[in-house]
């Protein structure tokens, strides 16, 4: 089974919810040991920017979800 | 009762509100801690370059609100 | 009166200051404080890196406007 | 006369001028001082990840004036 | 034969997987040296704000590879 | 002669090929002095942020060029 077998989702939430998936797979892809990135999450979430800047990545992704599911309309 | 309903708002300016909670709540999803959050409120909220970046942020995500509002056009 | 009636604008000027308000209207619903958005104002507006970051925002939000406006074509 | 009467270029490569004329823009907008921003130029003309940043900027502009003109394609 | 032949995949996630690529591709282009790009790695593989840089690039590529798809619908 | 007389391109890898240089062409219409851009060379071909920052202007390039092909579809 694929981890992302299609943008369609049912809702606007969890579109949102995709956004953030696609946002950490490109870690995850980029950054494979989990142990390593368990390490770094103290890092990021207590620091506003990086909150910030991974928040931006959500929202790029989230455009192409968004898009994908002509905005969940009718 | 989701948070995110639908991307569709009466008008623009609750488009650009609709914007800033897409863009907290993509910080909370990865921090959810409340008081880890207020406690690095200052860190932002006084620093010109982290409130521009927060604005980035509102800007990426008014695009998609808006587009998915047809631009309010009527 | 909202601050944010409609996205469209007559000319493509008045479409790029309304990119550049919608920048700084999402700083101050971040700081919503004057005084303390003041006081940081010597900090970006003297350094070139934070000008150039907020030119950026104000391009993001001006591809909205300009997209809204069908690019002010007849 | 309107510093920006319209985003329509006869060429690509005006096109892509323009781009750099909307970042300057909204540079000036914000540090309207001639003098100020004199004084930064050496520092951000001398820095590599300074130039990268308002390339971006650019890049971003180029995206709106470029579909405003069709891409130029006849 | 071209490291790039088309835009087109069969699924969201070769889809994904080509965004990333074309990510790395980019830095190939300006860094060709392999041995220079290896000594690199630890350096953002192990810092959080890298990889949320990193991710955000993949974030952009990956739109245009699924606009390209239209979305892998249907 | 321009040098960018067209967005069109044969193929995609020459469409990636045009990104590349509109992102370079950005950054050398702001610094013009060859040798100054060519000094700060090993500051960002050494730099993982750096060399990220770029692929990032490329990604949005060649969104453009992208578009501008239709994405390449027969």
């Amino acid at each position: 089974m694929s981890w992302l077998p299609s943008l369609i989702t049912h809702t606007p939430e969890e579109g949102f919810d995709l956004a953030i998936k696609l946002s950490r797979m490109a870690v995850k892809k980029t950054q494979p040991d989990d142990d390593a990135r368990a390490r770094m999450r103290p890092d990021y979430a207590n620091n506003a920017d990086s909150l910030t800047m991974a928040s931006h990545v959500v929202a790029t992704n989230f455009r192409t979800v968004a898009q994908a599911n002509n905005f969940w309309k009718s």
